[in-house]
């Protein structure tokens, strides 16, 4: 049985983490990317799905493409973070079951195929694993910068062409600079974003 | 700056975390469900949108109703645990936008009225926050059993009528048996889960 986190560690996960807008100019190296993944990648999906998929671009040449493709107020975020992570939904999933899930793969795959279930579980199981990677940064010490502001579908086909992966949302990853951070906005009480049953 | 947390910490959150399919009877109090949200709810969302609502059944009645919409593999399970959280996505969240974002309100409820997003901004922040209210209860020493084997359209109806709330998944909280953990299924590797850029 595991117990409660010390408050250093969940203010640094939760309360006091805050999205910066700007960012310290460093490099993150292969060592410290492998890291990320390879903790994010442990987080719970539906059957051990595993759907999202990962384009870390960290070149300059990368953050110039992605940047072409982002809104306006995102551009010099990308072009400034060390490393800003495409996170993608791979509708072609299910033919990785074998591997994933050996015990129950094709019956999984079975109920993957259903109409409407491959775009659900891609969505969702993706989604989480993209939550996943933030905190996983978090906990190794990086600021993240989480954005959806951008072109889908031209990311879709700058950096996803020839696949069924479809782009969810970008995520810059590093040490943001204190003062980028704006002030922090309220949230919902308890009763406001829920009730007991 | 922050620094990475310890080998422990990153065990309890990602790496030794299992999932459950049997629960310790116990109960779990009202300081300790808000104790979850109050962590859950400082994660990052767009524009601070906050879209996910929960409804945290805990009550035998609340129990029975909700397993009796879940695919029968499931049904035990929510019975057996001390909690179970519906997680939903509100359609209607950008009504909230002057609470959650003063400064921006006006124009991000336009954005968010705009065809699609909506919906796909519910779904993406609202899976955010799902995942968030995992590593929340882990991080308290909690167990984590999601799930997405129910009638959705049932849970809506029978837990969100009258709203523009749509179930999203189901997750119980308590503490696992460790004998009804399943062995790990393997993972993706680095490269077949991405690629630098």
């Amino acid at each position: 049985m595991t117990t409660p986190l010390s408050a250093a560690t969940l203010d640094q996960v939760f309360r006091t983490a805050r999205t910066p807008n700007d960012w310290v100019d460093e490099t993150i190296n292969d060592d410290t990317v492998h890291a990320i993944y390879d903790l994010l990648k442990w987080g719970p999906t539906s059957a051990n799905s595993c759907p999202a998929r990962f384009v870390w671009v960290r070149s300059a040449e990368g953050k110039a493409r992605l940047a072409a493709l982002a809104m306006d107020a995102n551009r010099p975020k990308i072009l400034a973070a060390p490393l800003t992570v495409i996170i993608g939904n791979d509708l072609a999933f299910a033919d990785k079951m074998p591997q994933l899930f050996p015990a129950r793969a094709e019956m999984m795959q079975q109920w993957f195929a259903m109409p409407g279930v491959t775009e659900a579980t891609a969505s969702r199981n993706g989604t989480l694993q993209g939550a996943y990677l933030i905190i996983a940064a978090r906990t190794l010490g990086f600021d993240c910068g989480p954005m959806s502001g951008f072109d889908n579908a031209g990311v879709d086909k700058e950096f996803f062409a020839g696949t069924k992966i479809q782009s969810n949302f970008i995520c810059s990853i590093g040490h943001g600079k204190p003062e980028s951070v704006w002030p922090r906005n309220p949230r919902l009480s308890f009763d406001e974003a829920g009730r007991f049953a």
